[in-house]
């Protein structure tokens, strides 16, 4: 049962999320080892991803993912290079990557299937294993996250960042990681239960116009995810920034009606810097909402090894962003205006 | 003098614009060329660039300059892979670009310098030849916009996209689009006569509190770098998205508090699209700013190739967030808590 409202289709999806990255990691293990040898193999010089909205997070997790493990370094495809200018990028034996919940972004089945005519390995990451991006690509690896009915993805976004994990760890033949990735649906349910907390803090959210979302490092993604479902749920326009750039300028907006939503899971490298951000952003005003370790009226999010924290810390921010939906009047099950599918070309 | 205001240093260096980029096409032209056929015989499979804040943004020019021009894969560098874990990308040969103004970012220095050491081509885009960046980097590419003598950059971007395309065009041999841009500092003389329409639009964003900042394809960056402007001096709380992005969720927000800024420059691909999006909006009761071609209101921007509109387009914007610092009672010289140089590591 939900804390402070009622059951939504969203709320049970969130609670679904440790069951379906479990199963994603049981059913695909051996896919991901087949496919980490295949690129082995190809000798691939470096990553191309295609991915739009919450894929485009999934797709920034990669690029971290990949240069930590493997020191491969990774592109995001700008998609409107083949759709907008029918132009696409000469690839050089380049792994390409689309990831798409639903399979059906016709400009990222399009940049996939332009990949795999030139000869390069390509893979999609869908829930759909029938979809459009499924069959463009030369292999896939299914989510199994179950039909996702909410309109803001949440349950296919952490199964996404499984696969990522799962990939790369196969690739880079961490044997350890692998071990501590299989133990993450067990953190992801501890996470889960930062609920009561997430509902608290929601209250800041309230009566907010803006706000911001900061990390850095290999948390950056999650920063830009919380955000969106920020905006998709409660209408509430959050900017998420890598804390590094956000000091230099754009902490001078910092004051007493720009709440910041800090990520800083615990135990990982960026933790004493995000610290001092946040104090700084105390002292000029800001209301501070902490994600991280237990303590002084944080939502906590568990330990983890810091490589696979994003599939565990954006919980408490998914929560923060569905009890921040109900705070503010919306129907986290009726965002507005929103598509589930993108359409663009 | 400057229209509806007192003069200001930043007002001046506005106007420099095009004076800057004729003298850095002058200078540069010959190293441009050396540059270029140095990297052809060096087959350089992609190509990596490290910038922050306004730099980034011409770095993710030089993704869709590359990509349309060369087919040439760029990946925006995640520094903190390099000076957070430690851990620099495995380059192959690929070409390093740093973007900075000042040349004093650690970050971005550190991440050239590893990719030197490794081997790779590297080059330092920068204001300052004689700055840490420019003495890291193989190669330089020095600005020559003379002093930027205002926190917030203006003519240092729009040198570094005349850099880039520069480069680029160079690179791929494209004669015809170099000729164009030598003829793109008249264009930029007269796209500075947009101001008094500026000034007028700037009215829809007094009382605002967040804006959206709308572009399509190549046009992207332009619309990442009004929104900085907009933030750092008027310190509204402008975001920027991609067209597509944005009409698949975001557009949600839509509505009469929410000014939005569509940047559509003329006789270009998005244009269509762009004319599509600014209809729903006005239907969702947003407050549309167009800037592209003349009538209907719109801050016009003039006609140059589609490849090199960036250079031009950016300039109505930068006139947009001066007058919108002006009429929000800012100080377009003193923006509030902005630091020259990003100090972080």
């Amino acid at each position: 049962m939900a804390v402070g409202g009622a059951r939504s289709v969203l709320h049970d999806e969130i609670f679904e999320q440790p069951a379906a990255v479990a199963r994603l990691l049981e059913r695909e293990r051996r896919n991901a080892a087949a496919l980490a040898a295949l690129w082995r193999r190809a000798n691939v010089p470096f990553v191309l991803i295609a991915a739009r909205g919450t894929s485009d997070n999934a797709a920034r997790y990669a690029q971290y993912a990949f240069g930590l493990a493997s020191r491969l370094p990774v592109a995001l495809a700008a998609p409107s290079l083949v759709t907008l200018y029918g132009v696409p990028p000469r690839l050089r034996g380049a792994l390409v990557i689309g990831i798409s919940q639903s399979g059906r972004s016709p400009d990222i089945v399009e940049t996939i299937a332009a990949a795999r005519r030139a000869g390069s390995p390509t893979l999609a990451i869908t829930n759909d294993a029938g979809s459009p991006l499924a069959r463009a690509a030369g292999e896939v690896l299914p989510l199994h996250a179950g039909e996702e009915r909410s309109i803001a993805a949440t349950k296919t976004y952490t199964a996404e960042l499984a696969a990522v994990a799962l990939l790369v760890l196969s690739f880079a033949r961490r044997r350890k990681e692998l071990d501590a990735l299989l133990k993450v649906p067990d953190a992801m349910e501890r996470a889960l239960r930062s609920e009561a907390a997430a509902h608290r803090a929601a209250h800041a959210l309230e009566g907010a116009e803006r706000a911001v979302v900061l990390a850095r490092g290999v948390h950056y993604p999650t920063a830009f995810e919380i955000a969106l479902k920020l905006k998709e749920l409660a209408l509430l326009f959050a900017e998420p920034f890598s804390a590094a750039d956000f000091q230099h300028g754009p902490i001078a907006m910092a004051e007493k009606n720009l709440p910041v939503i800090v990520v800083s899971p615990p135990a990982t490298r960026p933790e004493a810097e995000m610290r001092a951000v946040a104090r700084d952003l105390a002292r000029r005003g800001s209301p501070v909402i902490r994600i991280g370790p237990r303590g002084n009226g944080a939502i906590p999010s568990p330990v983890v090894p810091e490589f696979l924290a994003p599939l565990v810390s954006v919980i408490p921010g998914q929560l923060l962003a569905y009890h921040a939906a109900l705070a503010r009047g919306f129907d986290p099950d009726r965002p507005r205006g929103i598509r589930k599918v993108t359409e663009t070309r």
